[in-house]
C-alpha cells in the first residue's frame, strides 16, 4: 500500500475517513466506533514547496480555517511531514541518499456535519494524516499516523482525546488506553451489530460540553461506569446481546449533557421501545446514537428517533443506519497528475 | 446434587468456600476472583427446632459473634431458611403437602484470617448459605444462594458489595454488575493464570477502609479506571498478557489505602521485578495479591513479597500461591448422622 515518493510531487491521493461515535455511552473518552457514513474526504498531492497548503475546503460553509495550523486535516498533514522529515534525515544519515519529502497540497471535503458530536474533526485529521503520508510516500506506521492525527484533532477541536481518532483510523470498535503510551485495543464486533446515528439540527461545541462535566465524579456513578465498560467488552467478545443492552448506559456524562438536546428523553424512550440495545449521546452530542441487532431494527429505530425529535422539539434531523464500519479510513484512489 | 430434606434432620453436610480477591486492582466493587486456599468451612445439619443455631466456631480466637443475626454464616443460613419456607409455603398452597424445613445447626471453621482483606466474611456467608441449603434440601437456585450469601455478608461485615461473595460462590473471575437486579458475569480465565495472596500480620476493617475513599473520584482517575476494567476484560478473553499487565492497576482506592500497609511500595516493586503481571491490595487490604503467568513465577513472587514485608516493615506474612480456583464453593461430603 505504501508508494514510493514521486520527486517533485506528481501523485494525488483521495482518502476518506468515516464519522465515529465517541464514548459509546459507558466509555467516556475510552470507547469509540466507526460508522459507514457520513465521511470526510481529503485529496492530497506532493508539492515541491515545503509545508502544507490547504487549497480548498467544501461542505463547511466557510467556517473551517484554511490556516493548516488551525485545521485538523492540515495540522495532521504537517505532523506527517515532520515525522517523514525526521525519518528521512535519519535514513539519509545512514544511507547518505537524502530523499526528503517537500510539501503537500490538500483539499478537504467535509461530509460530516460540523460540531455535531460525530467526530468530524477527528475524521478530517485521520484523512489528512493518511492522505499526506500516501502523497509523499512516507510509509509511516499506523501508530505514527495515530500520533499525527491526534495532533490534528488537538489543533482542530482542542481535544486531546483519542476516542474519535482511533476508530476513524482503525475502524470497528476500539478501546483507547490513556497514559504515557497510548494504546488502541481493537474489540470484536458481533456480526449483526448495527449503528444508528441521528443528528438533530443543533450545534454543541466539544469544548463547552467538556466544561459541564467538572473534575470529579460521584464514586457510585464511577463504579457503575467501570462495571459497564467491562460488561460492554465482555458482551462484544461473547456476542451477548443482553449484556450489551445492559451496559450501553452513561451515568456520568449524559445526565449533565442530555439536557442541552431538546427531545432527548423522548427520543431515547422511542428508540428503546423500538428495540434499540442502547441509546445515548454520540460523543458530546447533540447527535445521538443507538445500537441495534440487525438492519431492520436499526431502520425502525432511526425513523423513530427522527420522528421523536420532530414531534417533541420541532427539530429536523439527518439519520444514518449502517452495520459497524470495520475498515475505518480508506484510500479511495490514486491518480497520476501533471505537476 | 439436591437432597430431599430428612424430616427431623439427620443429614450433615460439610461445605468449603475459598478466600477471594476483591477489586482485582482496577475493578473496585465489581471484579473478584477465587483462590485455592485458604478456605472457610461450614458444617450444617437439619434440626427439628426452627431457626439457626451456631454450635461451634473454630479458628477465630473467639472474635466472631455466635449470634446468627450478626454472623455471616448464620445470617446467610437464616436467609436460606426464610426463602425455603416461602417456597415451601407456596408449594404447600399448591400441593397441600406442607413439608416446610425446620431449622439448621451449624459449625463454622475459619481458615481465612479475619479482617485480612481476603473476603473471609463473604466465604463464611457462601459456605453457610450452601450448607444450609443442602442440609435442609431446599434446592435454591444459584441466584437465590447469592442473595442469601449477600445477606450474610451484610450482617457480618457491613458491606453490601458482592465482589467477594460472587467469586466465592461461582469460582473463577467474575464481574458483578450493580443495580436493581444484580448480575454476575463469569469471565474467562487464561490457563496459566496464577494468583499470589500474601497476608502481612496487620488488620484493617472494611468499614474503616471504605471511609477513606470519600464520595467522589477525580474524573481523570475514573476514566483510567474504566479503561482498565475494559482492558482487563479484553485481556482475559484474548489471553493477552500485555493487556492484563497494563490493566491490573488501581488509581482510585489503592493510593488512598496503601499507606496503611507498611512495606507496600517495596513489596510491589519486588513483585513486579520478579515478573508479576500486576500487584495491589486484595480488597481493602492489608493482604496484597499479585497475578502471575505460571506457577514458577507465582512462587518466586510470593517469596519476594514475604521477604519485602519482613525486611522493610518487620512484618510476618502468610503467603499462598495457586492457579485461579475455577469451581468456587464446594460441598465436601455428606454424612448420615443420628439425630
Amino acid at each position: 500500500m505504501t508508494r514510493t515518493p514521486s520527486p517533485g510531487g506528481a501523485a494525488s491521493v483521495r482518502v476518506s475517513a468515516p464519522a465515529t461515535i465517541g464514548n459509546i455511552a459507558c466509555g467516556f473518552d475510552v470507547f469509540g466506533m466507526a460508522v459507514k457514513s457520513p465521511s470526510d474526504v481529503v485529496v492530497a498531492r506532493a508539492t515541491r514547496e515545503p509545508g502544507v497548503i490547504i487549497e480548498r475546503i467544501t461542505g463547511d460553509e466557510g467556517r473551517i480555517p484554511v490556516d493548516p495550523a488551525r485545521n485538523s486535516a492540515g495540522a495532521a498533514a504537517r505532523a506527517v511531514l515532520g515525522l517523514a522529515r525526521a525519518g528521512a534525515t535519519a535514513e539519509a544519515m545512514a544511507s547518505d541518499s537524502g530523499n526528503a519529502a517537500a510539501g503537500v497540497a490538500i483539499e478537504l471535503h467535509k461530509g460530516i456535519p460540523l460540531a455535531g458530536g460525530m467526530g468530524g474533526s477527528a475524521s478530517s485529521a485521520v484523512a489528512g494524516a493518511v492522505a499526506a503520508d500516501r502523497a509523499i510516500g512516507a510509509g509511516l506506521s499506523r501508530a505514527q499516523l495515530l500520533q499525527c492525527a491526534l495532533a490534528g484533532e488537538l489543533a482542530g477541536s482542542g481535544s486531546p482525546a483519542a476516542d474519535n481518532v482511533a476508530p476513524a483510523l482503525h475502524g470497528g470498535i476500539v478501546l483507547v488506553l490513556p497514559g504515557r503510551s497510548l494504546q488502541v485495543v481493537e474489540l470484536p464486533v458481533p456480526a449483526e451489530l448495527w449503528t444508528v446515528l441521528v443528528r438533530p439540527h443543533l450545534e454543541i461545541r466539544t469544548r463547552d460540553a467538556r466544561r459541564v462535566l467538572g473534575e470529579h465524579v460521584p464514586l457510585k456513578a464511577a463504579v457503575t461506569q467501570w462495571a459497564n465498560t467491562a460488561a460492554f467488552t465482555a458482551g462484544l467478545y461473547a456476542s451477548d446481546w443482553d449484556l450489551l443492552s445492559r451496559s450501553i448506559r452513561d451515568v456520568v456524562a449524559e445526565p449533565l449533557r442530555a439536557g442541552r438536546v431538546p427531545g432527548f428523553a423522548r427520543a431515547r424512550e422511542v428508540a428503546l421501545a423500538r428495540g434499540a440495545l442502547g441509546f445515548s449521546l454520540s460523543g458530546s452530542g447533540p447527535s445521538v446514537f443507538a445500537l441495534c441487532r440487525g438492519g431492520e431494527a436499526a431502520e425502525r429505530v432511526a425513523e423513530g428517533i427522527r420522528r421523536a425529535f420532530g414531534e417533541t422539539a420541532a427539530l429536523d434531523c439527518e439519520a444514518w443506519a449502517s452495520p459497524v464500519n470495520r475498515h475505518g479510513v480508506r484510500v479511495e484512489d490514486l491518480e497520476a497528475e501533471g505537476d
